[in-house]
């Protein structure tokens, strides 16, 4: 039938409505005070280089220059990323347990595009998904565009963070397509332990259900802790594991993820690989020009550089626990590793302060730092606190949270 | 029900196997003859930086180089971009006609993940779209994994590739959620009059449907054309209009692309304006760093250089119309812009060559030269030639056509 509109009607798609920012929805509720007179410090976002204390190591800064200078490196590259990207982050990855190379691994505009590909080639609408709760909210929001199913395995904040296993094989059914599995942790700022991973993966080959790994964090752990890829301690489960630039090289902004296969029995050779390749070529891969120096980035960075970062996050995490656990009503988590650390709330010591969200919003009101609620990580009665700004900042965000804290004690 | 999965059976969603690449499908065909001793011609790739002979200007890689010299660029840019950069794309595109700021645009992936995101945020699956035919495969790809019908639309050769208006209009519905116009085109080189863009936002108008202008190849048109912005030829439609850094600046891989919502009379402020929001929070935008040095690279790279590019594909433009009109059986259609050719076959003159497929095959096994079939654009009986090699190399390739034309004639 022709049509027979006599109007402007246009409306954005389903998918598109669904495709919201849990984050974005509640920040936006915050606001500060405008009359306020202490300068802002935020503690909300995960990105460690926004207060200049967090850089990039000069040898790969000049390698991406390097490259730009030969001007060979601006046309279209391969949709999965070029062989000598692939093979810089093979390299990279490969072990004895769990041998990889370049053609297992897809390059990604960023660890959020290669996370949207593993959902987007595992699930069909209708089905679900397992994540974590507390967890990145970037996971409920791709499983909602893909009209999957969230369903959320829970935490335990006094076992370290480590996954309540019963209860997260309760969720499993005929319709579940993964579990992400988020190690070290955004935002609990936790490590598993060897013990532990084996435990997730023996659930998952009981029930047959393969692992999305967000590994982002990977190697950025404390003294007294290891990681460990999830894919080396399993021969049997297929592991999609991701990562990418953004937090062990410090930039973010970069936009460079990847997607490494694991899959020693060919569980994903039928169709997942296929499948992702064919999702690569919709979009193409991240910037030529940083593909081409990607060699140098993952294997000629000085070993001094990631040593550097993990000592600075280390001593500003011991900063944060000891102010933190100092302050009435606040019980932080230690963490383990990551840029993060999660602070309970017991909201029964306070006056006028009925829930994170109210928590985060009066702070910013009164005191003009912010920090993001647990309901941005479907876990209420806690905050996030990213440990990252100067030492200088963090000191005097403490120092306003106890101020604030005692103000508002019963 | 719990699970009841006793084996491993992982398959690939239906919608990373809907996104394949038809163009990858046919070239995976076409095969070089490994004795060959001839050497490798292509003329298939719309990618004008692997010759050598066109290079982004080195103001512009200056540019970029400077910001990443800063370290002040590595964190993440808002979702849709930085206000600077989007207001870079803004201050060039605006014009009195089609007014827009920095809130009309978004930062994208690349054309592709700007086209992406119009797609996404216009349709809903069950409903079509029209694409014109030939055109560029990737429009496609991109509604079928959306489960958008793609409804073809006609484009006339024998008149410089203008739209069929009374077909075009015979296809639109109640389901139709857009109409794609690509203008210059890839694969045509054809550039519309502002008479005839404006007769196809006539039928836009008439049936209220928005349109998706691709305008990546804007501005590259050759004497005697001139690009109308469709935007600026409408006061009644709502237009998204698609561009980016891949042609106009000749770097493809950087990934730089945007959309700029032109939408005077509110039509897509309901909803349309907060989902592309909502979808650019997903993957977030493009490098940090060429975001950073958007403003320099779009303002302040010297006219000169845009007129080099254009003076180049103009010479080479001509240099291939005069080659290939004079092979038998082969009638090049004139190209007004872009990078590209297309040349109609007369199959009925060959002896052993019954289709556009099979001339690319045998081309390639015989000479070592590659085209594109009129398949790769639903369009049969055509080859596509991208006229951006350098003169000797195409010289060389028309010689060999020639010599391969006349060796196959009846």
């Amino acid at each position: 039938m022709a049509s027979q509109r006599t109007s402007w009607n246009v409306q954005s798609s389903t998918m598109a409505q669904s495709a919201h920012n849990p984050i974005r929805q509640i920040v936006d509720k915050l606001k500060l005070d405008p009359q306020a007179t202490k300068s802002f410090i935020s503690l909300s976002v995960g990105d460690p280089t926004i207060f200049g204390n967090f850089n990039i190591d000069d040898s790969a800064n000049e390698a991406v220059i390097r490259q730009l200078k030969t001007f060979k490196h601006n046309g279209y590259p391969p949709a999965h990323g070029t062989v000598d990207a692939r093979n810089a982050v093979a390299s990279m990855i490969t072990t004895p347990e769990a041998p990889v190379t370049a053609d297992d691994v897809l390059l990604a505009n960023g660890c959020s595009g290669a996370l949207d590909m593993c959902v987007n080639v595992l699930g069909n609408p209708g089905q679900n998904i397992l994540l974590p709760r507390p967890g990145f909210s970037l996971y409920g929001s791709l499983a909602e565009i893909r009209s999957l199913k969230a369903k959320y395995y829970n935490l335990l904040p006094e076992e370290n963070w480590q996954i309540d296993l019963t209860q997260m094989e309760s969720l499993i059914d005929e319709k579940t397509c993964a579990i992400l599995v988020n190690n070290p942790s955004n935002p609990c700022g936790s490590v598993y332990s060897q013990e532990h991973l084996k435990a997730i993966l023996a659930v998952a080959a009981k029930h047959h259900v393969p692992i999305i790994a967000d590994e982002i964090y990977c190697d950025l752990v404390f003294k007294g802790n290891t990681f460990y890829p999830m894919a080396s301690l399993t021969t049997e489960v297929p592991v999609l594991s991701v990562g990418g630039l953004a937090k062990k090289w410090l930039v973010p902004g970069w936009r460079v993820g990847w997607i490494v296969i694991h899959d020693r029995n060919d569980i994903f050779k039928a169709s997942v690989r296929e499948g992702l390749l064919n999702l690569s070529q919709v979009i193409l891969g991240p910037n030529s020009v940083i593909q081409a120096a990607l060699q140098d980035i993952l294997h000629n960075t000085p070993q001094q550089f990631y040593q550097d970062t993990i000592d600075q996050l280390e001593k500003n995490t011991k900063l944060s626990m000891d102010a933190v656990s100092k302050i009435p009503g606040l019980k932080p988590v230690q963490p383990q590793g990551a840029m993060y650390m999660m602070v309970g709330i017991d909201v029964a010591k306070f006056k006028d302060i009925a829930s994170d969200v109210e928590f985060s919003q009066k702070l910013l009101a009164e005191e003009s730092v912010l920090c993001l609620p647990g309901e941005c990580f479907t876990y209420p009665n806690f905050i996030r606190i990213v440990i990252t700004p100067t030492v200088d900042r963090l000191e005097e965000a403490y120092k306003r949270m106890d101020d604030f804290c005692t103000r508002h004690l019963k």
